[in-house]
């Protein structure tokens, strides 16, 4: 049976997701990425409350079994840092509701997943999305290809963990 | 009209929550307070979610008009307030959903109002809201308190732009 991963990467301003699918076969394939777009001159709150909306009708959309998610990370910026966690705070919830298996991943596990080299360089893991998914191009955006990127890792995590329990 | 005044002190192992009344003729009153309590077994995103589930539950028995919680933090254990700060994402994005108003303070705010100076000790605070709030003792843990406080704080913030807005 196929099954749905979604890959999170949050963000106050912008979060970006990336839906990919588990084949029968084992081989993973593309399905969709983008971003969730917040307006600054709306309170935190309420941004807060659109990515919390807009992540129910992505999930009411593909019905992922699994959702990969990047870490807390601890940025030079720590004001940056706990605006973001305040973003994974009310996205985390929000996959608690509906009962959805979360994986965290540092970006350094991602990197070494996708390319074997946790100090892989982004054109590296660029290539390898593109090539594992067999997509001409990515869009623009960091968070739309790192969510990618987060949604294969947690695809492949998927996979591993059901041979070793197998 | 009364109104009420929920105060939040965000947290992921407890929340701390407390309830006042506006009275008509401006007393502020004490309605409730307690805490939601979380277990560590849990993940953090199940964790979240229950934080949530009783907040809604609390939303819908008191149906307040106004929400106080304190400001994002800047604590020197840094993983401390970044979970700190997801629980905080959680709950904003639920007050959002239910349209409520939140008002945010910073400790010192919270200080300064209750005791008109914002280096004020533990013991003039929690004197001054036995005081305001006419109750003989205050439950043990901090956030309980904290959050009563909040709630009186945003109640006088309240009063205080209603006189400059007419």
């Amino acid at each position: 049976m196929e099954k749905i991963v979604l890959g999170i990467d949050p963000g106050i301003a912008t979060t970006g997701f990336g839906v990919v699918r588990i084949e029968p076969s084992g081989k993973v394939s593309f399905v969709d990425c983008g971003q969730i777009r917040t307006n600054k001159q709306n309170s935190i709150s309420q941004r807060l409350a659109i990515i919390v909306e807009s992540l129910r009708q992505l999930i009411e959309k593909y019905h992922p079994e699994l959702v990969g998610i990047e870490s807390l990370f601890f940025a030079r910026n720590i004001s940056t840092a706990m605006v973001v966690a305040e973003a994974r705070g009310a996205i985390l919830s929000v996959l608690a509701e509906y009962n959805l298996p979360v994986v965290e991943h540092t970006p350094l596990q991602v990197k070494q997943s996708l390319t074997g080299y946790g100090k892989a360089d982004k054109q590296q893991v660029l290539k390898m999305i593109k090539s594992i998914l067999h997509i001409e191009a990515l869009p623009g955006p960091d968070d739309i290809s790192d969510a990618l990127a987060i949604a294969v890792c947690t695809a492949f995590h998927k996979q591993v963990s059901t041979q070793v329990l197998k």
